[in-house]
This record gives structure tokens, sequence and C-alpha cells, in this order.
């Protein structure tokens, strides 16, 4: 499984992954979520990828391989299509294209299907700093005001945290402080889902790469967190008022 | 879906469950999920459902009907067997029997297969109070001091304040308060786990049904709890140390 988190605040994007990879719970890898491509003061763009290795790897490689200046490329670039939008069908379309071209052979089949779910986010100059999660399907959705951020992978043990404590204006500190405690009830709960993870702060209107941190395993503000926040549900649940027996 | 937990305390068990059956989002309907059988003196079942209703029903039923005393019954009941083990197998057996008897058919077959997965507990004099999981194939794991509670149906949401927040010598009145707000995260997540929520104490030694109570939607301190936890969780968020950005 997985467990990325993209977040629309007031003054950016903020984006973390984890990066765990597993065929099975004895087959464990440790491989990147998280892609990053920008053209510095024109734009910013951040994908992170949930489902099928193979899948993503794919859809990443061919977006890099068209990303690249090239006369006789054919395929329009993520580079060069003029809004936010028009990345996302790009996203899209690579994510269909991908998935059709790996179901459709003959020969050994996977148990599994060739699936993969995307986040997308960024700006390009001209238009607002936009967020996308983007289906096997090619479709997607956009963040809005009613759902400022998107989970991909293993969403629930993480989310209540999220939907109490998640405000528009919160600072990239605060949001990297609510991410790690989302992070840490997953990975808590799921063998899936593991350290390292990776950070990507884009600040509004920077049209540049912004801020990228890996969280290692022995991070200490993650061991702080992690442990800090057990404690601090304690508290929390011991200060409601009790219930009282009839 | 559902949402049961069952949990084993020094004083005793405890069992919440909801109420909500859906088919599809256009098809709500509420439905008890826990069902009580005792000899006084003697013994307490308590056995929670997730699952197919109509299976889940059918189990209960059957186990319902062989309780009775009768001279042709011929099936073996559950409030005459020797151990709450002896229990357990015979509410897996049923529980195999009906899968297998629903699923057997000829003609029209449904899309979701005929499933379901139960907790039981309760305490047979001569026995220590005791807590199962029964899957579908009819066998079942039991409740030991690592693993002090089970949940069906929809446990991820809820799960992280439970594994924090649990302790073996709580209070009732602390694990009522444990298992609302573990409820409460569940519910304000998912559409198909829903309110009235239903509640047996059982205290160990009493071989009687404790207390039994339902929770209804307008209950006020499920009320208190659910807006009260919010607050609670956003105050131990802010008391975290900050982050800070290099």
């Amino acid at each position: 499984m997985t467990y990325c988190v993209g977040m629309k605040l007031d003054r950016g994007l903020v984006f973390m992954s984890d990066t765990r990879t597993n065929a099975g719970v004895d087959n464990i890898s440790v491989f990147r979520k998280m892609f990053l491509w920008e053209r510095e003061g024109e734009r910013s763009i951040t994908l992170m990828t949930a489902g099928n290795l193979a899948t993503t790897q794919a859809v990443v490689s061919l977006l890099n391989e068209r990303a690249k200046p090239a006369e006789d490329r054919g395929a329009p670039s993520i580079l060069e299509a003029p809004s936010m939008f028009q990345v996302a069908k790009l996203v899209g379309e690579t994510l269909r294209e991908v998935i059709a071209e790996q179901s459709g052979r003959t020969g050994p089949q996977a148990d599994s299907p060739f699936s993969a779910t995307l986040i997308l986010g960024g700006q390009v100059r001209g238009g607002e700093p936009r967020l996308f999660m983007i289906y096997p399907e090619g479709n997607f959705v956009e963040a809005a005001e009613d759902t400022p951020f998107f989970q991909i992978g293993e969403t629930k043990y993480g989310k209540p945290i999220l939907v109490r404590a998640y405000e528009p204006e919160m600072s990239f500190e605060d949001a990297v402080k609510l991410l790690m405690v989302s992070f840490d009830s997953t990975i808590k709960a799921n063998l899936s889902v593991g350290l390292p993870l990776d950070l990507h702060l884009y600040e509004a209107e920077g049209f540049r790469t912004g801020r990228v941190h890996r969280i290692e395993r022995d991070d200490a503000f993650y061991e702080m967190i992690s442990s800090g926040w057990g404690e601090a549900l304690k508290s929390a649940f011991k200060a409601l008022p009790p219930y009282t027996l009839e």
C-alpha cells in the first residue's frame, strides 16, 4: 500500500508521501512516490502515486521522456501545457494509456489490476495553485474549499485528525506537524505504510520547487511527534467529561 | 457496513455496536447487531455481527431456535455448551453452515458473497470471561493480553484512539467514553456507520446480562463527546511542539 496527502493552504501546497512498496509482507522495498518538475519562474508540478509500481513508474517515465526537449517527441509535455488543468489532463491521459497498454497484453496476467491513483498539484504562471486527484480512468477532481486535501492509498487511519485539525490559514510548520500526526497514526496501524517520508512545501506564487525534505527513520522531530501524540491523545481523552452509568 | 467493538477489561467485557445497514447509499435501515443470551447465575453470552444481514439474521435465528428447550431439537445449544470455547465452536459452525447453505443454492446469485464476521464474548460458570472473533470459515481467535479488543466492519478510522487510550484496568465509564470517541471518528468519516448505538457492559463473575443501553441520535453525552472531541484533538495538536523549517 501507500499513504500520500496533498493539501491546499492559503500560503501554498503541501505534499507528503511515504516510500514503502510491498508485494506481500515478505517483499518490502523503499521507492520514491513523489516526483517534481519545475521550469523556474514559470511553473512547479508535484505528482504523488499510489497503486501498481510498474504502472506508476511507467507513467512517470513517460512524463519525463515527453518533458525532454526533442524535435520528434510528438506527444505534448507537462512542462509546456498552458495551465494546471491541461497538465492534469495530460497526466490523466498518460495514466489511462499506460493502464490500457499493460492490461491489454496477452500472456501471463497479474491477480491485481494494473491500477493507480495520483495526486497532482502545482502552479503555472497565469493561474492559481491547484490540486487534483487523478483516477485510473484518466479523469480527475479538483480540491476546493469544502475538500481542501486529498489522500491516496491507506487513507482511513489518518483521516480523522486531518478533518478535525486542518485549517486553510495554517502555517507550513503546522501543516507538517499535522501531516506527521496523520502519517504516524497510519504507520502505527498498517505495516504497508512506512518511513522515510518525502515532503514538498510549495509556496504560492513561487513558480519553482519549494522546500524539499526527506524525513528519515531516525528523524528527531518525527520521533517526538510519534511518542508525544500518544500522550497528547490520552490527555485529551482524560480531559473529556466522564460518562455516568445510570 | 457496520462498526462493532468488543473489549476485554479487568472488570469485565464491554460491547458496542452501531445499527446501520445499507444496500447502497439509497437504502439505509436500522437493524440491531447485538444479541444477548443469558442463563441467570450460570452464563451470559453476547454476539455482535458484521456482514450480509440475511446471513447474520439466519445465524441468530438458528442459535435462538436451538437454544429453545425442545426434545427433538437435535443440534446442541449455546445455552448448554460447557464452556465459552464450546460456545464459540457452536457459533462458528452455525455461521459456516449458513454461509455454505446460502452460497450453495442454484438460481440468482448476489454480487457480494454471503459472508459475515462475528464478535462473541461472555462467561460460563467455571471459566473466565472470554472474547472471540469468529470468521466466515467458522474458525476463531481469542482476545489476549496483547490484543485485548476486537473490531469488525469499518474498523480503521476508530482504531488509532483505541490503540492509544485503552488500558485493561480502565473503568466501565472510561471504556464507554473511549468507545464513543472511536465510534464518533468512524461515523464522522463513513456514511455506512450510524447511530443509534447498542451498549452492553458485562461485569466479570456476574453470570447474567449486565447493563444494557441504547445510545440514541439525540443522546446528550454522545453529542458532548462528539463536539468536545474535536476541540480536545485540536488542543492536543496545538500542545505538540512546533515543527521548524530549515
